[in-house]
Order: structure tokens, then sequence, then C-alpha cells
């Protein structure tokens, strides 16, 4: 069975609980000593160097970031549903999968890691480009259902969660009613998964 | 014919040529006025609203993001070589784009915009990143003779600019012996072209 190293707090370790979920795969979720630092000590850390989390392991195939472990249950167990495989397609999702790592880690991520977990960050810059994401973002879902298909994909999955937890970094959502929309469509998924705070 | 709105001496735009190089693909390249500030005003602002260059055209697809376009380019002038289908192996590339679109963005490449073009970024935080990505990267090309893979991929040309260009953040790649020699393999390449400063 798929194994997660999860953290239930994380919305990195979210995003992959989330996708499992509606592709209806079983997961067997490890959860990580955080605190303890479980996950930059043995054994965790020769699965990952980086020592971080999520970890996934699915028959012998070992994959840290959870971006890329999107795109291995996607192209596994999702035919070409959440990642389809034509050229101009697929980089439409990579666009978006780069936004995830980028511009939503620096931006709301950031934030919330320093006002929920105690980092020290810029808040004010990480709040700043928090702002300037979620623009580009409203501008995009005003005129499109989803981030870079006409259906949903795992950009969509994989931009949502640090999105719908901007709250939690001090940042309002009430000035993005198309982002609200975006996560309003996601949660009405059918086998939606919650995290705590969303 | 491909089209890229260019800047010579951006490493994500020369990922880009380097790649068309060596899929043997014509590429149509239009110089942006990058300190006139062309890349945030129309046109190309409608082409792009992140306001970053590169900007790939091709037959009506217009992509953003230098990790994507990589992904377009592979898709489809490349068959499996350079991007492979099987879901572990292409999540083992993602796995490398993403520490391209993060650790090295927020590493080698910071270092340089503050150090050559003058970025306020907090550059000695640039260089501590830089140091940790390296080390990580020296680790994983000790013992592999490409990132992602037993055969070069993307993930190889997505992360070997900046990371050769570390110099010009004031990072020496003299600790790095296995980093050097990753980057005279790809310096090898059949068709390879430099850019500026590598």
């Amino acid at each position: 069975m798929l194994k997660l190293h999860d953290l239930e707090l994380s919305g990195n370790c979210y995003k992959v609980r989330l996708l499992c979920a509606l592709l209806g795969q079983p997961l067997d979720i490890m959860p990580v000593d955080f605190l303890g630092g479980a996950h930059k000590q043995s054994p965790l850390i020769e699965k990952n160097p980086f020592g971080e989390i999520p970890i996934l392991e699915d028959r012998g195939v070992t994959l840290r970031d959870s971006q890329a472990i999107l795109v291995y249950l996607a192209r596994k167990y999702g035919g070409d549903a959440w990642l389809p495989t034509d050229a101009g397609s697929m980089a439409k999702v990579v666009e978006w999968l780069m936004v995830a790592e980028n511009e939503i880690a620096r931006g709301p991520n950031d934030a919330r890691l320093h006002d929920k977990f105690g980092y020290k960050l810029d808040a004010d810059a990480a709040r700043e480009k928090a702002r300037r994401i979620l623009g580009l973002m409203e501008a995009h879902l005003a005129k499109n259902e989803w981030l870079a298909s006409r259906r949903p994909t795992i950009a969509d999955i994989a931009c949502m969660p640090y999105v719908a937890l901007s709250h939690e970094g001090g940042i309002s959502l009430e000035p993005y009613p198309a982002v609200r929309a975006w996560i309003g469509r996601i949660k009405a998924f059918p086998g939606f998964i919650a995290m705590p705070a969303l």
C-alpha cells in the first residue's frame, strides 16, 4: 500500500492525502514527530536527504516534494484525468505546480509559518508576496474555472491548500471572490477531505 | 517557428535556448529590453501576467516559467529522451525541476541577482542556502552521473545554469568536485551552447 510520512498540519502533506482520497487510493499514514525533528534524523533522512516531509513510498519508489508526489500519483493512478499528457496541456499544469513551489510557498505559506509556527521569516515580505500571487490568481480565476485546464488537475490540488490557509498567516481572502469560489468548487469534489483550519 | 522572449544574461532563458539547441529546434530569439521594463508592459505583460521572462510561443501556445517550458519542449520535440513518461521516472525529474524553482532560485540565483545586478536581497541568507543545496547535489552526484535518471533529462538542464554561475554570486564550486564534473558532462553534449560567464 502507499505509505505517506505525514504531518497533519502540513499543507504539503495534505495535498498528497487529498489527491489519494480523490483517486480512491488507500494510504498508510505514518505520523512524523516533526517537533522532535524526526524528519532530520535516521531513518527518514536517508529516505529524503533534504530533511523534509511529505515522503511517499510505493513499490520501491521513494519520493520527496509534494508537487513531484502529485505528478507520480496522477500518472500512476489517475490516467489522463489529473495530469494531461499532451505537451501544451502538461506544461500548463507544470506552470501552476511551479507557482505552488515558488510564489505560494514564499507568500501565504511563509506568512503562516511565521504567524502559526514561529518561524523567523520576514512576515511583511511574505504577506506582500501573498497579495501579489492572490491578485494574479484572482484575475486568472475570474476568467477560468480551474487553474490549468477546462477541468480540475493537480495544479488545483497543489495550489489550493496554502491559499485556503491564508488567514493563518494574517491574510484575508475577502478581496478575492474568484479565489474563494474556486476553493469552494474544490471542496465540493466527491471524496473531498479537509485538514485542520480549512 | 518557436519564438522566445529572451534575455541573454538570464540563466532561465538560457536553459530554454540550451534545450532547443540540443533538440535541434530552431528558435526565433526576441531580445527583451529588461532594464527598460518591457517584460512588465504591454504586449509582454498580456503574454505573461507574472511580468517575467522567458516566455515561449509555439503554434498558439504561450508559456511562462522556464521549468514548464522545458517540460513542453521535451514532450513536444524530445520523445521520451528528456522527460520519461512512466510515473516514477517522471516524478524523479519533477523533484529536481522543483529544486531548480526553489532551492537553486533562492540560493545561487538570488546571490547572483544581489552581487551582479544589485537586487535588494539578503545575500548572506542566499549564500547559506546555496551552500546547502550544493552540498546536497554534491552528495547525490558523487553517486549518480545525472540528477534524475541513468541518462540526462531536463532535470539536469533546469538545475545546471545557476549552479554553474555560482561564482557570480560569490560562491566557489571548489568544494564540490562531483558538481563540477557533472557540469563538465553537460558541457560535453553534442550541440551544447554556452551563455556569458559560463
